[in-house]
């Protein structure tokens, strides 16, 4: 893996991030690298930091041979890829937010007694949500993850592709999630580009802005 | 605005974003430069390209006003900011698939029979989707670009703070959007920091993620 280029530059990492279907199948990403940029994709913050994605990393041939017929035209992607990664949003995230606070009382960023406040104000709201403003909430957090580990791929050196056409109402049950819980966002193919991306348009910021 | 330190350094800017509340209120960012952080927010990837985000950049003291009894506990950040961006999804993104499509011909990055096959293909099922499945679309696109677009914001040595707590239901039409077609997804607030950030807490990327 001498050969994947790392990008240090930020400007470069947006630029040249584009969307990879075919990828270099010699190129395995070790079980360390992926955690590490999943460590930094998990920087992004996410509502309360509730942290509510979750992650299938699909990298063996038996998963991937699961996943083949569930990721309709996109095979290339599952077929060359280091791995595929699908990403949910866990509509139960309050099951954590007792270890995630904990966590910032122990590393000293919070003191115990606003974790105590914070836990008793955010709860109840929590609690008394629609299902459906926490799916909202759950599916814009994971945007946000989604978008920083492909980013964090692309300063690895890797590339990636968000992919949408897949069956969503099949994959958390076919790799051992609970489907009531685990709302299905994208699955994201990773590896090193065997072919360039196509450069894609934009529209132009004045058709998608308005200014008050 | 000489004081505004740019980040350019991918890591840095990632490890060093933070939600930030409080911002230096004598900053100011320019209309180009709020132009170029969105052209850059924009080459976020979307479903098929169709980029559904919409974005309203509230900075007069007007619309601030207009947004302040909306944004409920985040006052500080409407008021102290140089703008808040208000963060949308359009449910209607295919009026804009002609538009992109035909500037990708022009570019030269899509042959015209290629545009045309995909447009014959696309456009049919964006129009039988159900108006669900597109919401979900929409609002995980949207938190891509929010991600980039926060992003960019560090690189560009401004801080943010993604606010999920305002009234949603309200935004749209205060701000003449119609509230049928854009679903509200996050506040954006943006300036120089004055008070910095706190940290914050991630679960360990074991608590999140399975491996197949």
């Amino acid at each position: 893996m001498s050969n994947v280029q790392k990008v240090q530059d930020f400007m470069e990492v947006i630029k040249s991030r584009r969307s990879v279907r075919y990828y270099d199948s010699s190129v395995k990403i070790s079980r360390e690298e992926m955690t590490e940029m999943l460590e930094e994709a998990t920087l992004a913050p996410s509502s309360v930091n509730m942290q509510p994605w979750r992650f299938v990393v699909i990298e063996s041939p038996e998963a991937k041979a699961k996943l083949l017929p569930l990721a309709k035209f996109n095979g290339n992607q599952v077929q060359t890829s280091s791995a595929v990664v699908a990403v949910f949003g866990d509509l139960r995230f309050t099951d954590y937010a007792h270890e995630i606070f904990d966590k910032a009382v122990e590393l000293g960023y919070m003191p115990r007694d606003v974790k105590e406040q914070q836990l008793a104000a955010y709860l109840p709201l929590f609690d008394a949500m629609p299902v459906d403003t926490k799916r909202d909430s759950v599916l814009i957090d994971a945007g946000l993850v989604s978008m920083q580990f492909m980013l964090v791929a692309r300063a690895h050196g890797y590339d990636t592709n968000p992919i949408g056409g897949y069956e969503k109402d099949r994959i958390a049950e076919a790799f051992g999630l609970d489907p009531e819980r685990n709302v299905p966002v994208m699955l994201i193919s990773i590896g090193k580009a065997e072919k360039a991306g196509h450069s894609s348009a934009r529209l132009n910021v004045e058709r998608t802005t308005e200014w008050r």
